[in-house]
């Protein structure tokens, strides 16, 4: 159920309390010479999709612009400023509620720890700004992804690495441009560094030469598993 | 060619001062009983799929996200805040031109006034920030529907009324759910209300029982070679 | 009836929820070789004050200063930043709702988009702050002075042009120095422009050389006529 | 030489480096039962008038609105915020660099510590944006006649006490309504206060009973004398 | 009673609407070539550790940050900009008031004028948002100290001057390095300075060489007592 | 070597850009029933001095003030604001960089993800306003201590628990009000919470009964030989 489908009608008909919607968040940002620029709007789109199904949730339109630190200064890489968005999900969260939402989850196929950090701030305030009982859940896929344990995941696996090449093969294989080669960048550790892109030049952090379909296939269908377990306990709490 | 689809490198080699960056803009905002929530996402999305194709230009991943004022109490609307929308508008065109852009275009499926004075101001700032020449085109298809002489359009036409209903039909027939009273708003003339929504409690102002998918086609060929051209003179200025 | 030239006891006595306040506004802005910078100063200033003496309505303080977009860059222009004007706006409506008024007009002599915005989402806030039934009109004398039709106006007059000229030459003759060119400037069309000046190098749009007195002077009481009316629509509005 | 008098073409021609740019500024606030709201405004610009004639200056339009803090809850009183107050000051001044100018006072007829500080911080900004030699001069007219040794003064005399009564009833006669009660506000020292306004609910903090026209007519002449002075001094710097 | 010493327990058990919190406020700044860097934090926080003792306050951990100007661009001052500093403050206060807090005191060691003026307007906020009866003092030890009439202190003694310099020879005689000339910089009157340093190059304003630490130790003690009088009354106010 | 000790004198003849500079920070929160409010403070205090010595670097005075999350509703938590806290850093590391430090260091003893994105995104922007190479190090003492691998450390150890108890047991022990219950908070996973203080009512996550001062002891030595090591490298980076 794509809100942006509804007519207002439809939407006073059918959003109540115990309605669930969902906001997929994503970014334009490099990801290595074979992925593309919406490799973090792909991923949390599908997952979104599927896990709606399931759920008989309402699907917000995504916001495809985030937040990104470490490969600002790539070609490609679109980054907003963490307040444009923390008030972008304070904004979106917001409407949610006036419009009759009291289960939310917001699924950033963005993992950064800044860009986390800003949804995480929005929802505080968000909370705090409503005495309803709102039961807010916001996390990125990658925070399943890393955590999966049916299937082995290389040790430094990251940034357009391994995983999520192997997503995108099994998602838009159309859209992945051939392999990169395996890259673990050296990071000075705990510097904050002006041109981290130094560090990693071809925008590759972690092993795509592992990446398969069959790898991606089996991670989205954990990840969606997992999600919906996560949501159904949110609905279910203090039920 | 929709930048998010491309790589990194591939940006790096095809994105120069020569190339066009359109950036499609829209709202989540009721219009009416019949015409879905994505209205104003749907007709620049279409509009500037086919004007990206004669000109080679690049297209930005759309925000579906908008500031609404009339509207904003209405079931299914989310509005931004003035501010947010300004800033994410500031942001994208500065990463435009980081990124090598320098003919520059948003439309905006939604013409809202104050919602176009959010686009214009940080596109004035973008402008102040860069001695780079900038050329940069702000406009809404409606700046153009509004204006077309070659077919009549009702004279008080507006909001979800006959032009948006046909092109919606012309668009996305599927979407559209039956057809809604011609409505023509009584607004006392220049008060500010808290409650516009009193006004129009069916959404419409205009005529969309005129509506015709015809209509529409017509009209979305008149706004993409308007909108050519537009872009044309701009690119050429100063040649 | 100067609020300014009251004491407090005097407010007190006198303001009560049946009050009108008319906030006049301008700009200090070029208008052409010929008319002095406070062009949008002088004819609000001299509308307010015959609006006020017919209502009985109390006249606050002018605010001389606004927000200029196309002259921005003349000698002689003091512009604000959007955000000046709309929180000084917001400041000023706030504390006439707190001294008890609850019939308020704003009245700009500048009626240009940007300024007109920040003046509008100035009291949208300050409606949803209040739980009070405020009524309040926002607008430019220019948005009735275009739409006059018992005169007869050039079709692309405008700024420092016929009616402007005519205004001030029946208000304050005296500031008027001699006359300019008539001049219509080629703005290429949506373009958002770093130097707008370059479009009209006189600082004049319009038709200043088929201005006279007497049709300033008309002009006036035509504008003062429908302000009036406006004014009282709004004060009886669910009376 | 009032600059909103001018055009811009007079505005190129004579305002160069060596000329002197005077803003008054004021405030509406309440100045006990027989002193006009207006009270800070009517003193600096009778102030700047004579000033700017001996010196040549040019007279910016005055702004009426100030930041008030012991007298906000009072009616008639429009207090700004700071934030707002500091970002007009900042703009204005920022357009008169633009303009030409290098020599710029300030001169505010109220005299807040908030108020103040905002001038003051507005200042600072300017100075630090601008690699230009630019002169400025912030300061209250009762800066200077706090100290004045030239009359006797009462010692606790302050806010629509006895100076300020005498100095309009030499200014502007018309607009004193009697006198009022002297009153010695007993404020718990360097307590911060919701409701300052109960320690002094006539609105009056000094000796508005020893007023006389002759005593406000000798306290406007030294402070013109010492505004002059200081600003030939300020303008003589370096030279 | 140190705060930052007590465990949450002691916390809930000990606070109540009786308790008093006292806020000692330092800076970084430049104190001439004879005192350390900490000068106006070893002042109140000598001062706030006695008084508490003898109210049975309890004492909130020092902010050694403050905002400086004309010291600014000195080596070793670190100064906060005016909104960082006020930000700050509204926190601490608004997180005492949650934690039971109805009596609270501010001292600073550092007594700028624009310093000051955002404790203030910090204070007031905090006032403005809560309904409780809140008490709040805020005020320098300078406040203090320059009125002390039980001792002679050098007319125009200030900033690193005779005054200062006694007290840090009574509280840390250890970190006076010698003493200073005195100085008494001859600042263009009311004139706002990009360069105020180059008005007294050895960052002192007064009598150093008049310090001794007899004076210094008198000065604390009619500190402390006129501190702890000034709390009592504002705690018995309204009992 | 601290910082507030120096005159500025000292500073100026020993601050140059082989300098370090490391800036402690802390929080006051809430520690369970047997740590006191300072227990982020008191560690990197103590690690930082340690450090220090060892190689010659200034110290500034700590920040004692942190941002809060998951405590923040507790008695004695004492919270800022991310803004705040974010503007806060930008000042001092901008009055740092201005002094003439190139190699800072910033420790927090609090070690929130939200606290840490405040202090990233600080030191981001200052990066960014400078074209000096400054290097910059931020972390938090517990990013080394939860990665020791020369001592056992317990699976789930967190906030008040095991390590932190042990180590205030080792630098403070005066300041440890006997132990606390083990508690593993049963956190819904990714929930935003308005109320995150009901799952673990105590205040504690982790093992304080498994604390003893002889592992505080070890933890201390290898947290400053792990931070010496990590600011050695920095420095001779590039060297």
């Amino acid at each position: 159920m794509l809100l942006e489908n509804m007519t207002m009608v439809e939407v006073k008909e059918k959003v109540n309390e115990n309605s669930i919607a969902i906001l997929p968040l994503g970014a334009i940002e490099e990801h290595g010479p074979h992925l593309p620029l919406s490799t973090d709007c792909i991923q949390p789109e599908y997952v979104v999709e599927k896990v709606a199904e399931r759920l008989g949730a309402f699907v917000l339109p995504i916001l495809k612009y985030g937040q990104c630190s470490s490969t600002k200064n790539f070609p490609g890489t679109i980054t907003l400023r963490f307040d444009t968005l923390r008030m972008m999900i304070e904004d979106i969260l917001s409407e949610l509620v006036r419009m009759g939402f009291r289960n939310i989850v917001v699924l950033s196929g963005h993992a950064g720890r800044t860009h986390m950090t800003a949804l995480k701030l929005a929802g505080e305030l968000i909370l705090e700004e409503h005495d309803e009982d709102i039961k807010l859940l916001i996390l990125s896929d990658y925070d399943i992804a890393y955590t999966m344990n049916e299937i082995e995941i290389p040790v430094n696996d990251g940034h357009a690495g391994m995983i999520e090449t192997s997503r995108i093969m099994a998602i838009r294989p159309d859209l992945v441009k051939g392999t990169a080669e395996s890259n673990h960048p050296n990071f000075p550790p705990f510097m904050v560094l002006k041109h981290p892109e130094r560090y990693f030049p071809t925008g590759v952090m972690g092993e795509p030469q592992l990446a398969s379909k069959e790898f991606g296939e089996k991670a989205n269908v954990i990840i969606i598993d997992r999600l919906v377990e996560l949501i159904e306990k949110m609905v279910e709490k203090n039920a």
